[in-house]
């Protein structure tokens, strides 16, 4: 309950309009649903700017389509990550106008169209890079949440640190986004290469791609812990939702 | 053997009625039964209040139904944990009145009907918590435990920190019960928010839901072992079934 | 702030003799304390029944007794664990009234003398169980924890596996306590010995006694988390404060 | 080189006023300097918007002066953090005007004056919040890092989720700043719960602070990467410096 | 090649039946087998006095029926271990006299019939244990292990230390093998509580059952590494076999 | 770019043939194409002596022909390591001249028929040894990239340390190679002992052939970065592919 | 208490010279000594054939003096394992008999001067091999541990596989010995190596000399529990005394 | 003993000016030479082109004197490594000519002056580069092993990849050497970079230097390991020796 409520509700209780047993009781009360097998949060766009997102991981089709029924009523905008194909089909099925995201294993669900991306803005606010082709699905998972949240973004693939000149072509780009988010496999070496490059906030996204001591993602994800290059900072291995979010996060500060 | 039986049996050597060599034998000879591949222990319920329980995990469908067999003869009450579905179909066919929770993974065999929970009752033995929808298998596991052992137990879900609303509307029910256990995958925090809530004994239990270097629960159990909430102590990654025995276990003391 | 609290402050709201604002501030406003270094909890007796403990590591001798004043002033009554001897120093000289457990490392500061410890009590709240000589320091930081927290309790050392006699000497005792707990080094066996005993709650503590492969504890770290003894729940390595705390919040359940 | 120095370097060999030898040379060759035991990168600026800094580990006395020396010289500004005792005594005697942070183990050498903090800022570019006394070291470090580069920030210390309340008074606080710097040892819930009651980046400093299965800080690492709160990075364990540089970046996008 | 046979073949070549060249080519060539994708000991038995064992693991079962042939034509003894389903249907076609193990995964084929087991027999060779009855794959690839190498070798079943009585009902049998081998998963405590009651070499084998913090037999590798009870050994997780093969060994020490 | 390059272009720049801001442009872009999900870097041959190599792993069979395709183009030669069954076949169709290695998972494709291997040739340029049947396949790979990349290359293989007779026999092959690779699973230990007996540049590859405390490679990679034998460097586990390409460098060293 | 003389007292009490309550007790409690910070097994010698020995790390010198005295009472014979300095000073204080084996860091009272170690016996009990001079002292308290039980055991120092010529020439002699005990660090390769030459029972002892990958021990560790050749067991890392024990009581099967 | 020298000795068999019974031990006799606490292996020069190198660790600086003193005996050249203070000042005063390299902790004595390093040379054996200045100490190990051997060395220090130019500026001296050993710390990219650049063979030495979840090295050695450049081959943390004997043995292929 943000202050102004709270003031506005201890006012109704002085002026005898709500008793204060029930003014305890929704003090004390929540915003808040509860399914069978879940509680779903509905004051979180209030208190973090956006509605809960939906982690697939671990959850039956029919519960995921449950949730997403219930958050799209409230707020007309769901994000599920993480979604197998059986949960995809599911929402598919559920929302006409969900759009899936095979690659990024994503599916949104929104009530209004997406503003048209501005095709010629040279000024990003998210920057996309990856390795690897391989690295793709979690660094589209971070594009697409970025976009969902409402940023203009965008993606370069496989452009890895073993091939330089690849990276360096694309110099002037790096530097006309807010924030970059670095994906990377195998040693994890981007992040600290393309980080001294710029003075943008970076964040680096280790993939579990590669294989024997990569120990599926803990080489890059220790790698990037340990850049060399100031101004990184580093989500799970493979967490491209959460690169995506924090990066929206990022380029709307100062608006 | 009891100090009593003990003592008893010493009394019948010297009376005569009973030679030292058969004595000896008895003080030696544990009450167990030897299958082909299992030593079944039918005096565990004496040393510690309650039948061997079946792990399931590495057991086939025909082994679970005989070590089923003779303990349901002995005791009247069988519990079967981590038990895979041809294993839970086996049990359902050979006995009856067998009861299977489906996510929990657990059967429960008795003879006689449980007695109904009072419904209305404010005061629990037992209230398990889980922090997500993905997490209930393993808070099931627990409910279905304590109650089995017989505490008045239930199960709040879905009340992860990231809307602690939602846990803080539950807070006059979490003085209620006499024992908590808390559920959590992902960062594994809840038990030390709850733990700080309340004066209650709490057993934590991390779950392997989570990926990348969530390393399959390592991450929670490391974060539970490490809490900065006193009175918490931990079992293993997914190990609801200990959570719950401990629990009942916990409930009853002082009765 | 505890619901009869809340209700008697929007009475006087209601009343007219507490403004809006003041109420809203008082609502979100908690008793705590504010230091340059450390922010105190006075309010935690009231919510989890016992003041808040100071961790002795990382705290230099001046914050230590800085913080302890604090709290004596308000509660009557510290614990600081972990405390190294220049911190057990300047305590010491602090407080003419502390005692101080060398071994356990735990400094006590209380306003009332203890109630003496009841000689012949065969009821027994805690025992504690130690594995090996060199566990000692860790079980009786459990020990001291829970006497002074109020619990009658008691310790047993040395009774390890390898000579399982010793510890079938005392299973008279381990039946008389209301809680165990059972501190081991090396591969912690002993806890799922005692716990194939007894029908007690069980609070496991490894120790980082050992060498090698032991890894400083995670060796009976693992083996008290896989235990195969139900009822056994488990701490931190060398966690003998959190055990002692748990153990008294377990014995007095049901009070 | 940035692209419009290239730009005029070759109407100068278009003029002729530069021969194409010396212009592959001006190419080829970046502004460094090279010592016997480092090479220092002057063009650092330009490239990421701050003077290369000085990380002492490693370094002896004499070496960490002769690169201070020379970075001086250059940009007027040198930040130099985990120096020991005797680089921090072998700085303060080079450079009077140098400021020496003792708990953070930082110093910093400046030729202007920085500007006096706005004491009555509502407006905070960062905010810094430590769970513990203990962690303090590690958050003073982010505070010394992001004022230096020119960022308004606070600190609040000793809010861990133990005692909820003292966090939750400061919930106003922490939506009056840009970006939030989360440290804390243990089990690093903090940033979770954090997360959960703003909407700005968070970005979470893992510390060493604790023993037994905390790894040397391995537990709260752990358990940030997988917070269940969307938008929060993560730095390497202790590495209070890099969440003040990378804070500061964020701080600054917009403007 | 043995002493006795490098002096031959020096004679022959003082007598000049032998060239130096022959010589050095015998000396330096070993008797071993090449096939396209193996090349086989024959000169195994000699040195270690068993035939080469052939690991199934990662053969194909063209592979396993060509090593086995090559190796039953020179010794008459094959025995291949961790054979899959497809290996074993495998070697059971290709040789009509293969004894087949199934839940030990072995196959043995031989020659000669065994000698019949003394039934009567109250000396053992080796006797094996196991803790649970899910272990019972891995002590019995312990079992036909050592019987097929020639020991008097038998296996007592689901004796684990949470019903200690089940163990103590069988101490005079511990005390009539020459060498035990004890086979624990879980926690794996068996093997020092045994090592406690008797003055018999012992060997410890962790296995993979359990979950969680288990990682896979970790947990019980540890502990028997660091068994408080002294004469025990330990061989790698599940391995059976190499505990068998060096319990037979042992067995014929002094023989 | 080469340095000749550059000159010749700066001269362009000079006689006004080529305007400053086309030069720039020039130098700043390198010679790579961007297909959808894919950055082929054309220039390596030049940097690196070799084209592009593709890591199957992570890319679909559309993916691997596309990017083949681009790369047989422009360099006609193409080798693709780790490629599954179904991109084998994906890749066999779309190039009939595709040389499928099935067991080594590798495919060529080359546009000049490879010049026939020299069969009596004594001096080998690549020796490649391994310990087990089982580590066939790495070894394999390990082969197949030397011999594609130009080298003179054989193998060796099951001469583990078990049976030190059979590798004895190949010394004087071992003294004829230029360089060793050496492929080794279970513990590791043929590097040690090869490279003990020469003193040729010697490549360890640990494989992931093992169980239990073999953590898939773990084992032998740490005995091999710990060889007490000088002279030997590691790579991956399982990472043939790397071992070859290293020791047809090595090879070609000094031509 | 062993089988005859459990019959012995039943058979008293039949003749009514023992009370049933006296032969209760007797049975129920164990030939133990308690001190304060230890209970002393004195009835270990009976059980495992010799007096319980002493592990000195973390006990304190006047600890360990105390439990010296007991133990050397009862048993005339006390070894006392991993002592520092100071214990080692304070036993040999207390004990002018000690004997001092200061690189072995051991301590070994005995009553009885040993028998004279037969100087030109060929076959020996056990036979210690180590591979580098900084393995000698864990081979050396192997070797002292053995010969304290009273084997006939010898030490042949630094026999590396990176030299394997050195081992050659002892061939003869590890056919010789009863029982082979290899202690080796770096990458742990000599007992596969050795145990491909012999028919021997051998016990492998890693020992933590090594740095960087070799994370204390760790890798030879697992390189010995991988080994391929059969007939190997392992013990800790540095457990020099668990090995000498086992290959004593291995020495005497079938005396 | 080598081929020639095995044939001349059978030809002296036939001969008869050597009985078999002394050639039998000739051949199983190896040179080398027993110390009370080491066996010299005086034959390595012959196999491996170098004579034995002294691992100073874990030898006391008596022992270091003792073994040096036979080695310079016999070879003329010692190399010794990772030699503490003390050793370096036994050694020092044991041999006046010994060279000693503090930062690198080596000593070098040696009967002949080394031949002057040709300055001018624009061909290099070996290029040691590193990337950060606490890495030094590693390199000039390298540095010292190589040169000692015989190899034209030179070191380029502190290139890390925050500062791209920095090591761009030296891409022809890249290319000037036969081979490259890279030492980086931290996140370890270096190799990578380095390795996409070059068609030289590449050694990768990870260093300790780092804090947090760097440790001690792991995570440059897993991101090395894991290099998406080919043609690099990694050593064990801290290797600075075996990365520099390894570049001298690749150096002089083909020579």
């Amino acid at each position: 309950m943000r202050p102004a409520e709270l003031r506005a509700l201890l006012r109704r209780v002085r002026r005898g309009t709500l008793s204060p047993t029930a003014a305890a009781s929704a003090i004390q009360t929540a915003p808040f649903e509860r399914l069978e097998f879940a509680t779903l949060d509905h004051q979180r766009a209030l208190r973090t700017g956006f509605p809960e997102v939906v982690l697939g991981q671990g959850k039956t089709p029919a519960q995921l389509v449950a949730i997403a029924r219930r958050l799209f009523a409230k707020s007309g905008l769901v994000l599920a990550t993480r979604v197998d194909p059986a949960g995809r089909a599911a929402l598919a099925e559920a929302f006409p106008q969900a759009e899936t995201h095979e690659r990024a294993r994503a599916v949104v669900i929104r009530r209004r169209k997406p503003r048209p991306r501005r095709a010629g803005a040279t000024r990003l606010d998210v920057l996309v890079l990856c390795a690897g082709t391989a690295d793709l699905p979690v660094a589209e998972e971070a594009l697409v949440t970025a976009r969902t949240m409402g940023s203009v973004a965008d993606l370069i693939a496989d452009v890895g640190v073993a091939g330089l000149h690849r990276l360096m072509a694309h110099r002037k780009r790096l530097r006309s986004a807010r924030v970059l988010v670095v994906v990377a496999g195998l040693e994890g070496a981007l992040p600290s290469v393309v980080g001294g490059l710029t003075d943008r906030p970076l964040i680096a996204v280790p993939t579990s791609i590669g294989y024997g001591a990569h120990f599926h993602g803990l080489a890059p994800l220790l790698a990037m812990l340990n850049s060399c290059a100031a101004g990184v900072t580093v989500v799970n291995v493979d967490n491209g939702f959460g690169a995506g979010y924090a990066a929206h996060l990022i380029a709307r500060v100062g608006r």
